[in-house]
């Protein structure tokens, strides 16, 4: 991510990796405070056995568009919101790319859905992370089954006040 | 896609598979007329050896949603731009899923980037894609270089008038 | 509705529907965690005698469309306000359905206006529920009227320390 | 409608009310240019034997909020896109609706997709209707269903060329 | 306005009429929930001897709109911030009205503005208006004249402790 | 009107109050681009007699903010649809105007409405003006009956042939 | 700036003149409420020796697009955040300009980059400066690498402790 | 630029600098497709003797941002409208930039003002320049007041005809 204040959203993913059991590294690299380090850092990224990159950050969002600029591999985008316009900023400085250099975009603040989607490209050719979610979407099944069957039974009075 | 109206935008996706050598299989199946169909093709589409899905609509765009609700695998939503709006509610409508439920959204209209992102998720596994991405990207270079020096070279009116 | 966090705000429809003395039923099923649960169960919601559904989510909001999609009844949506870009994401998700699907959205968190709308469907053939609708209208024309009045009277400094 | 200019627009509405042999009223009524008129024919649609109203206009599109107030029946909006704005002022100004006057408003432009919500209504309690439902929604996917078979079979390449 | 929960803003108008010394009337009347009344009340506001109207409502914002409709006068609407959308939708549902039917917007929970406005719709017959305009406009310059002279002279920290 | 491409929207303005019979001046003062004739031509608007003055601009439309800066007469702003945005930039360039300093702002592009509203203004104090004003809208309930009527009585498969 | 409430954002581009040891003027001077001051103040700007000028307002925010309406000097506009639409409309109000009074626009509320950019300017042609921007990137450029082998080395869980 | 499809708008910026007799070189450096050239070249500008640098791109533009990672110098960005969302995407993507790298944006496809505002920025040290640009705004005003005396005297019905 390119600042630390986006910690508290970006750790989300690191959470979804270590659920799954996937290495990761996690770091602050401003695509606008330190681009030497940015250039250099991702353009061995595939060289030292890294698969996947997730990069964060509000406003006006260039990061997840410069790594993937710099190296061949899958780049997943969470746009965050910051002070002003709700995330449509970021959101959209991310999203619309131009042909030749792709960004995968997540929801706004979506980190957890950008861990999940990496372990989902990584699952490919990994059966073990495959199984695994497998079982992750049966488990969210059956808690939202579990909610919705409680749900019907004791009404929405007895539901809200728990 | 949804319908068929759509072909000509998702048509770049297909190009670029082609281009790289990736079998793929395109069809229209809409999430809204064709739900039971949609339903059963695409919760056995991992059994059938598909690793990557892409999906495009326009308006309110579900069908990548209801695509990766229903499959493990990797989804990437393409929005297309319908008559109203300019696109913003066909993004806004793939992007924003609830966690656990990840979508890989590229930018409006952006087929050739879904195809390239494709692409990219497969190459992880294997080198053989992994090289003709990196050549790729080469290419998108070296092309841009040439247009660079060309315009350096010739200046702004005569490049204009070519 | 999708998740057991709207409740808050779709127990209003519930609420609406108890005071005009209609049967409903209310549920958690999410779309995207439980594709398959409610493929199944919304496809007879019309063999199971139920005349109307209302949907509500947040974000991007799919549940509306897909119930149009799995059966011939109307469907009502509630586009709910999430953490970003203050429900529009979730309005426009809901909104513009392709031709042959349609859904009938109400405002951003307006799940009274949806469970009054539902009984509006409901009274055209059923004169108990029309009287009660047109009781209901005439309530709130007298409790603007004497608000009304009582504001010319007192002035707003008096209201407004009320 | 307001203007006989949302007139090509809103005769979607109608000959879908036709194919499904409903009885229709359709006329140009704007609830700025003649107040008093919509005021009078509307206040007493209800016992002329209208079941459901369907509005239409673009920009500051009031008619469908103006037509709930005034009577108890179900009121369908069809915001209509305009010189500006590309019919967010319309759908903006239809939807967001004061809690005990809904509207059920469908997609810019959807005057189709009114016409079928108007006959969803009706159909609760009008088994022929009902029937004639279903039947449409199948002729939907078969429909799809005959474009996705074909658009596997010849490719996008054949397809797009017819 | 349409409700009483506009009021904290609404007043703002009323005050700047009493510094001004115009004769006003405030009122709750609801145009989607006492349409009868409205209609009857504000037919009639000319030959009551109203000069201009003031409406104020937040979301599908009509009641200025309407006033417009239904009387020669000239109507200032308000459009008041809502829950959702940040006041887009309220000044978008005024603001775009069709020929022949014109409102004149203010800002968004701008209510002061609308009285000011109101003033100078009146002053343009009435010269003791037109001179406590011009002194207002004055005051408001040494006003601000006087904060730039403190500002410059004390410099920004020691204006932002006080 | 800042800019002459602006002319064929705001001659609008000028052929209503040629039809009401009002006198008026048509210039271009651009704000930008001719500051000090602006500042030195409009705070003696007043003195001039003038009473009611109108602007239109595209973009950072800025133009009615200042006429109402520099005179106590009350200003109507018409934002101009320019290349991009569709008018949304030049709509809320004129509405936000801080506390103090009104602007009465009609619909993007709306220049008749302006004049019609201008019309509004001077026939406070003008009982023929305020004849005519009433007459133009009984011209407009009018042509809107007709309309309605011929809708209703031929169909709209004729009406839309004509 | 406009309004002594936007001191506290404003007061940033201050704290950056300061460290970079550049004099500055601030003041409060209000396109709306004093015109005229802003008139005879910015008009003679260039022959006080000021370089360049920094103006900041949120709402219908004119100062900056005045004030390059008034000098030749490069203005810099600091759009701010107001009570409604989240910056949006301050940031249109600035940004577009017509052709030949250009304003150089910096992010909502980011009158620090306002400070830089200023500098950035005077640079040009002052080589204090210049080392002085230089060594602030560099500071920037190493901050950003502590943060980032800090949070390699002891992973988020910690970091975010502190 | 990114592109040589933004050559048409960018090309306005160099006709500015040849009209003001300012050396430029104009050139097509993708950030996204040659991440390296641009690199390399860009954090040498200043060595180069580069004083200002112009970029401008559609959709999610990133090269400004890029530009003023890698320089001390002053960055003008101008946002360029690509085929969806009405260049919003971009200028967001440009002005919304974090603490310490400002860039200074324009108005989409202002290339024009951008132009412009780098004479501005070097006239600040410049006094043949500084003359030129007083001289400009001279010209501006003078063509504007001729315009706006040629529609007072003919009116716009002949002006409009020419």
């Amino acid at each position: 991510m390119g600042s630390d204040s986006d910690l508290e959203v970006m750790s989300e993913a690191a959470k979804v990796l270590e659920e799954f059991g996937v290495d990761y590294k996690i770091t602050v690299a401003s695509a606008h405070r330190a681009p030497a380090l940015v250039h250099k850092f991702f353009m061995e990224a595939q060289k030292q056995g890294i698969k996947v990159m997730v990069a964060g950050a509000g406003g006006s969002f260039h990061l997840a568009g410069i790594l993937s600029s710099l190296s061949p591999l899958p780049v997943i985008a969470v746009p965050i919101k910051a002070k002003a316009l709700d995330g449509l900023d970021s959101l959209l400085s991310a999203v619309n790319m131009p042909p030749g250099v792709p960004v995968a975009t997540v929801g706004i603040n979506a980190a957890k859905n950008a861990g999940l989607l990496a372990v989902q490209m990584l699952a490919i050719s990994d059966e073990i992370l495959e199984k695994k979610m497998v079982a992750y979407k049966k488990k969210l099944e059956e808690e939202n089954k579990i909610k919705g069957e409680k749900l019907l039974k004791i009404g929405y009075k007895k539901y809200l006040q728990k």
